[in-house]
């Protein structure tokens, strides 16, 4: 048996870890993209610095692999790490990840010295969109192009299972495109970014707004109990039947639709996948950007493109990292 | 000498033609694209149907062949077509060419039993900014969005040497982008088109506009003397100083602005080539058009982006086709 035949003999594992500014969620999977053991750990951004996380990291990729089911012939083949922010993955460095607080960090590096594996990261949501396309809601296409809406907005765009990382690897940086009608100021200092509404943050931001001008909602009596509203609130208040909740949702969903509407055409995607925390309103959200994206696009778009839901949702992160891994261990 | 090495030392050529609903253009090409034959011919798609113009087209090839200088060892290795309308350039196919009136033309077939040369044919914005990311203004970027401003306006993407096609090969079609404040009706049925405004015809239309708006300038003249007005009249008046001809130009270069601010942060190109007949305006479209980009970008994307006019004009559509036959040969 030569080397090569050998090698494939063994069932090769890859890591997969999605760093967040709250946790660290860890798996080792299978080449079919399986997770077959976990381990999580509190991120602690300001205990300690940036070498305390990055031993946090490595202490949890150690943990998930100790608690691999005992095989023999199994090895860990690479692993892959998603973080927020700027990210040079051809050198492996974090350029700059607002919500670690880290700026030039040669992830990479520091990784595989703790480690002694080959290391790979990458920008969080090409991560989880990377999982959708390969095991999730776009395994069946070849041109996936996926949004996480959370506390921000970014997409990612997969061209034949490979993330499409354009100048300076910043394709998808859509939460800043701006709107005339949109009245918020954004983080960034420009007013009328999309993000200002399509986000988790923008979705608690019209609630709050909603209030204030004394619309009829039980997100009133929300705000009164808890101090301040969530994404989640007008999501349960929408299920609940309240109607100022459901026209939050309808209106997000809608200017979205508006955005994707300009970006479609210019990249004809197969599927769009939404995932990200406020996508968990479902269909109160996804219905009204479809109908609003399918309007505004040409026949021959309209007709073919799909849009749904992600299916892994925190798995797609873990997954999406360990075929990052996989994909660069079989170049 | 093995077979491969003698391949190799013969000098490989490669005939690029762009056929459009008036003229048939072609030229021979070296594979470091230099045209270094020329020949063209009128189209004439009403004299003899669809097999009459395919025989225009190769009589046209074989006149651009005949026409190379006297050499020893050189050899016609492929042939590429561009055509407009929506290609599938796999089989070979013309789906619609609505300004040739064809549907579901197998043009590449039929070429190449009437050649016995191999034949790809391609979308003739695709070969046009193919084209100008090879040898033109995109010639040092890995990423290359490029845009013609004609009868209508599209765009393609270049991704290191390779036409980005989507799914469907759709990717590019960004005439039909709806904005709510754009009042004309498209031809394809739909109300505030980014081409009714951003296009040859959508200048003049513009230019129409002001007129019969009283608007007090030079084209009103124009109009009178040649019962109709053009996007180069437009330009001609900007040059002599027309100020509603200038505020022309500028709205239509905001507007694209707008429009491509959607766009860059979902691609992230290094670079803008502006080309087609309505590029000519030159800076009077650029300046406004590239300040209002900038404008509503991240400083991330507005630091690095170039923005550039086409610098191969028609030369582009034949030298990007016969590029598109020499990576096909070389694949």
């Amino acid at each position: 048996m030569d080397k090569k035949k050998e090698q494939a003999s063994v069932d090769r594992l890859f890591v997969g870890v999605d760093v967040g500014g709250t946790n660290i969620e860890c798996g080792v999977v299978t080449p079919e993209g399986k997770i077959i053991s976990r381990s999580h750990c509190a991120t602690l951004v300001h205990d300690g610095g940036v070498d305390a996380v990055i031993d946090r990291i490595a202490g949890t990729i150690n943990e998930a692999i100790a608690a691999l089911p005992v095989s023999e012939g199994r090895q860990i083949a690479g692993v892959g790490v998603g973080i927020p922010g700027l990210v040079d993955p051809v050198n492996g460095i974090s350029l700059n990840a607002v919500n670690l607080g880290w700026r030039n960090v040669p992830l990479a590096a520091k990784l595989t010295e703790r480690l002694h594996i080959p290391v790979k990261i990458e920008n969080d949501v090409n991560s989880y969109v990377y999982g959708e396309a390969m095991y999730g809601a776009g395994r069946q296409y070849d041109y996936v192009l996926g949004l996480t809406i959370g506390t921000g907005l970014a997409s990612a765009f997969i061209i034949n299972g490979e993330i499409f990382g354009g100048a300076g690897h910043l394709a998808g940086e859509i939460g800043h495109i701006p709107f005339e009608d949109i009245p918020y100021v954004c983080n960034c200092g420009q007013t009328g970014c999309l993000e200002t509404i399509v986000s988790a943050t923008g979705i608690a931001r019209q609630a709050a707004d909603a209030v204030k001008d004394g619309m009829d909602s039980m997100l009133a009596r929300v705000l009164e109990q808890q101090g301040k509203l969530t994404a989640r609130d007008v999501s349960i208040a929408h299920e609940a039947g309240d109607r100022t909740a459901t026209a939050i949702l309808n209106r997000t969903g809608i200017i979205l639709g508006r955005a994707l509407a300009a970006i479609v055409p210019a990249l004809s995607p197969d599927v769009i996948v939404i995932g990200g925390g406020a996508a968990q309103a479902g269909e109160a959200l996804i219905a009204p950007l479809t109908s609003e994206l399918r309007a505004r696009l040409l026949p021959v778009f309209a007709e073919r493109l799909q849009v749904r839901t992600g299916e892994l949702a925190s798995n797609a992160g873990i997954i999406g990292n360990a075929m990052i891994a996989k994909f660069s261990a079989n170049k």
